[in-house]
């Protein structure tokens, strides 16, 4: 018997957890720190769990669909592509790992742009692929010679941006995906808050995928479903590396009802575009540099009477709001975001709240 | 723009999918194929997802605990282990393939009996692990030397044994932790039915992980709960690599409420037990070989008037059975499971059922 417990292996061993978003505990938080939606899911998709959990609660004892296909065929409805191309997953999260697994390792580089979502750097680091990050830049522009020329297998467009909510044209995805050898996986966890996607190009190009979630504008962050929309060929190798049985049962009937309800998804995404809308303009009335939203968040530089934009006037105005139980998120570690908050898009309620706090720290 | 779609990396190319227990469509089905419990889940579980989805399913909007606090609070109460040694997973799969990833690699081999749980083979290769598979007898006896000479970093026990039905003493197994360098993982998922566990190994032995589920016992496969019991320090190692939210709140909710009503697992697990002796007892009668049984099915080797055991046999069997919608497991690749049929213990009617089936087949 060994003295310690095994050591893991050296990939393992060197890296770190992906952290997500503070959870607070007890009442009274706004929470505007993880971009959930702030409206609940549809009523349909409660109605469905109520049928599932009460007339059909024996069949939890079976399997589910393996490869979840009344969600595959859901999603191929809604989005006309056929459902051999679609692979689902436990959230979007399960479905960038099976992309990094199955294309990206040891000589074979993930790209992503510089900042966007930090996960990427995690899942590339389990899988020991190398990491290029080419840059975004300040007004939201990027480089596709950079990106052409990165040599990364498998590259990463957060479309909208995340953390700064830039949004970037199909057009432009289109062009790059033409210069970019390798797979290319427009990541849209926030496409429907943007009236912009590129599932066109699937259809299109052979090296483009599209990723969905429906944590964000379907309200089911708590059900853990996204999915990808592949070219032809690309969804049988991932589900090579899928977990047999990666959805289940209640996910399944939830994420149907929800693909289903167009109405509800219009509704809420109508009203979180227009809270987005009124806030950003009462933060640039407040002094505050305030990025084009193309997500359900905001990205903002804190600026008052006193304090000029900084990584310090960030953290100070980001501790006035949690000391009100006002939770944002920070991204103190590149310099394009450590000046700013990032600021997810509540019900009007949660959002006066925060304007009223933030115009108290504005006026300090 | 490439010609067509980019080739996965080597390992991906290489290997195949695993590939899942067939699940039939249409009614009508007598299913005793893939293990699954015959009994529905605990009414309490029934109780609490129609609160979760009645009271709570506001909620679902939010992101559920991370590391599924509450599920790992149920599971410490139940094994009196802190929760900080318990990882929950999407399913016993998930925790198996959390493992390979954090401790196998290349030049860090997967080791496993042979025959057992064909998933291991498949995680292994999309993890680049060389496979070292150390023979299980026919007697169910195996080599504790060979294990600990066999190079493997991990080395995956599963017991009981499938798909032939061994248990091995919780003595046994502590000498081979004792002589096995590696991380020696038991595989529990039917540890329920056996009556036999070596949860006691994990608190003494830093180098022993058991894990479970709760597909088989607690009648919930189709909400994908597992879970693994770690020596002080290797939980930690497995975060790194789980999703960050790999359980979904009405699977955790499910979870709880399961774990902690011991009287239904009591009522349902003896159940089986006692349909599991009487069938076996029917099949020695009718000739067929009976292996012992230890989880919630039977392996067995028919045998008919006319037919002594074979492959052919087995097969031929199997489609008799299957011509009357009753479906069993064959595993045609191995000498020791070829000549076999491994059979779910279902209710006592689908049990009277096959085996009114299999006496005609004998007869035949």
């Amino acid at each position: 018997m060994p003295a310690s417990s095994p050591l893991p292996n050296p990939l393992i061993a060197a890296m770190s957890a992906y952290a997500p978003g503070e959870q607070p505990q007890g009442e009274g938080w706004v929470k505007l720190n993880t971009n959930e939606n702030p409206y609940p899911p549809s009523a349909q998709v409660v109605q469905a769990l109520q049928e599932a959990v009460g007339v059909k609660s024996a069949n939890f004892r079976l399997y589910p669909s393996p490869d979840s296909a009344p969600v595959r065929e859901a999603v191929s409805h809604l989005h006309g592509l056929p459902a051999s191309q679609v692979v689902v997953g436990n959230g979007s999260d399960d479905i960038l790992n099976l992309l990094i697994r199955a294309y990206a390792g040891p000589g074979r580089a993930v790209g992503m742009l510089d900042p966007s979502y930090s996960l990427y750097t995690v899942l590339a680091a389990a899988q020991g692929a190398p990491l290029v990050k080419v840059p975004l830049q300040a007004d939201g522009s990027w480089s596709a010679e950079a990106i052409a020329q990165s040599g990364a297998t498998v590259f990463f467009l957060t479309n909208p941006n995340a953390p700064l909510g830039f949004v970037f044209a199909a057009s432009q995805v289109a062009l790059l995906a033409e210069r970019f050898a390798g797979l290319l996986v427009v990541d849209e966890a926030y496409a429907d808050f943007a009236g912009v996607d590129c599932v066109a190009l699937v259809k299109s190009h052979p090296n483009v995928v599209v990723t969905r979630t429906l944590s964000k504008a379907y309200a089911l962050a708590g059900l853990r479903v996204g999915y990808a929309l592949c070219p032809v060929g690309v969804a049988e190798i991932l589900h090579r590396v899928r977990d047999s049985y990666n959805l289940d049962r209640l996910a399944q009937v939830a994420a149907v009802a929800a693909l289903q309800d167009k109405t509800w998804l219009k509704v809420t995404v109508g009203k979180v575009c227009a809270t987005r809308s009124l806030v950003g303009q009462r933060l640039q009335s407040l002094g505050w540099k305030v990025n084009p939203a193309a997500g359900n968040f905001i990205f903002a530089e804190p600026r008052s009477r006193t304090r000029e934009p900084s990584l310090a006037t960030a953290a100070d105005a980001f501790e006035f709001l949690r000391a009100r139980k006002i939770l944002v998120r920070r991204f103190p570690h590149h310099p394009l975001t450590a000046t700013g908050l990032r600021i997810s898009v509540g019900t009007e309620a949660e959002m006066q709240a925060f304007l009223a706090a933030a115009e108290a720290w504005s006026q300090g």
